[in-house]
């Protein structure tokens, strides 16, 4: 039997950061057919909110520390203002959302990030999907809407990377759903040039992906994005697409992602 | 054919701010028997957070009024903040929870307060509580843990009094549930002598009531939460019980509201 179509689509930062391009864009998205998932990143508004506060971002050999205050400014601005503002205007358009961080239903359950001694302090990687108690609300017609904030076994909440979360969903739902993944950011997708915003890559395979590392082409920030869509590939999710934020109108320039 | 007993319980400020007494509190109501569901409300954090961001607390008429940067402090510290945190520590004591405002699932709609020509912002008034979504958690073992924020039709968030969102929701629920409301807060009752905390009145009754009102002894603060007790119990909620951190353990010393 042929498997339902279940669309994850994950949207960034500067994406959520603007009211309006938030809104057209979950217009874009409520009109998507069937089952579907949204996952929230959260920007620069975190960041801004830290500064604000007087909040030092903790630095450790150059990578970034979530300290306590820090996991709780990601926890209010995540889970709190940018969740139930996404839900609440997809509730506005008739569009039935519930939204979760990872503690909630234990959706998403994740393992403290410790790597070669460096504690990271609140950051997870995901280990377990609960599909049970997402696909619950599917069975509703509820769309699950994940802010990319997950929870420890032991009750502990984690700051993990929302293309991340947004890749494993698409992995765990592929056993029983076609996988479809969505990466809207604020480019249209991969580009040859990275100083030219026209010069996106339609297909993109393994192969070319490697000749673009071996060239340094691939910019800094795509790697671990592109690293995700891969790994989703590689792991049974059937189609991979980045793009901008009209990615999911009909006819909008992106670059499929292919093995 | 007797209906089973669902129990919700609110908590409010003061008992989230500590966080030891936040946990004994949770795992007294871990403790609880059948189905449940957990309102809070935020207490001072909202208000702490609002001052440290230098937003000026906005007042017509003595009454105070939410505007827009105080409905995102509430929203980041109810709903995320606060909400993620109990849902968290439940779920780290075993108790599978689903933190929500009222935008999820629609689960609480309100309409917005205006009274006398006083807009009073981002403020709502429930209207329905969606007992079909919210059962469906139910039955699936997942306690619900509400923030007080509700949501209109348009997919508007509003700041929504604790007190109400509870009562309203037992309200609700009492068509198919026999419901017991809890209200706990920093007091073990409704004190004879408002000075004398062991003055707590064990059963109160509205003739009692309308006597201690006319007496002036019901302070300011408790006049809307009694107001809410007294309302529930004229709706089919079957028992309210106001009491203090520890009015879920058995004995603990309370007041019991009867009609």
């Amino acid at each position: 039997m042929k498997k339902q179509i279940l669309k994850i689509v994950k949207i960034g930062g500067k994406l959520i950061e603007n009211e309006e391009s938030l809104s057209a864009f979950l217009h874009d998205f409520s009109q998507l057919e069937g089952p579907k998932i949204l996952v929230h990143g959260g920007g620069k508004m975190a960041t801004e909110l830290s500064d604000r506060l007087g909040f030092k971002t903790n630095m450790v050999d150059g990578r970034r520390i979530t300290d306590a205050d820090a996991m709780d400014v990601i926890t209010m601005v995540y889970a709190g203002l940018i969740n139930k503002k996404i839900v609440a205007k997809l509730q506005g358009i008739k569009s039935n959302a519930v939204g979760l961080c990872g503690a909630d239903g234990k959706s998403i359950i994740s393992k403290k990030r410790v790597i070669k001694e460096i504690d990271f302090g609140f950051v997870g990687d995901v280990e377990v999907i609960n599909t049970k108690f997402i696909s619950s609300l599917l069975e509703n017609d509820i769309i699950p809407v994940f802010s990319a904030i997950s929870c420890s076994n032991e009750g502990e909440l984690f700051n993990t990377n929302a293309d991340s979360v947004a890749a494993e969903i698409a992995i765990a739902f592929s056993e029983n759903y076609q996988t479809e993944l969505f990466f809207c950011f604020e480019k249209n997708g991969v580009l040859k040039d990275p100083l030219d915003d026209a010069s996106v890559i339609d297909l993109l395979d393994t192969r070319t992906y490697q000749n673009l590392l071996n060239k340094k082409i691939i910019s800094e920030g795509m790697l671990p994005k592109l690293h995700n869509c891969f790994h989703a590939l590689e792991h049974a999710v059937s189609e991979v697409y980045l793009g901008g934020p009209n990615l999911l109108q009909k006819g909008a320039q992106h670059t499929k992602i292919i093995k």
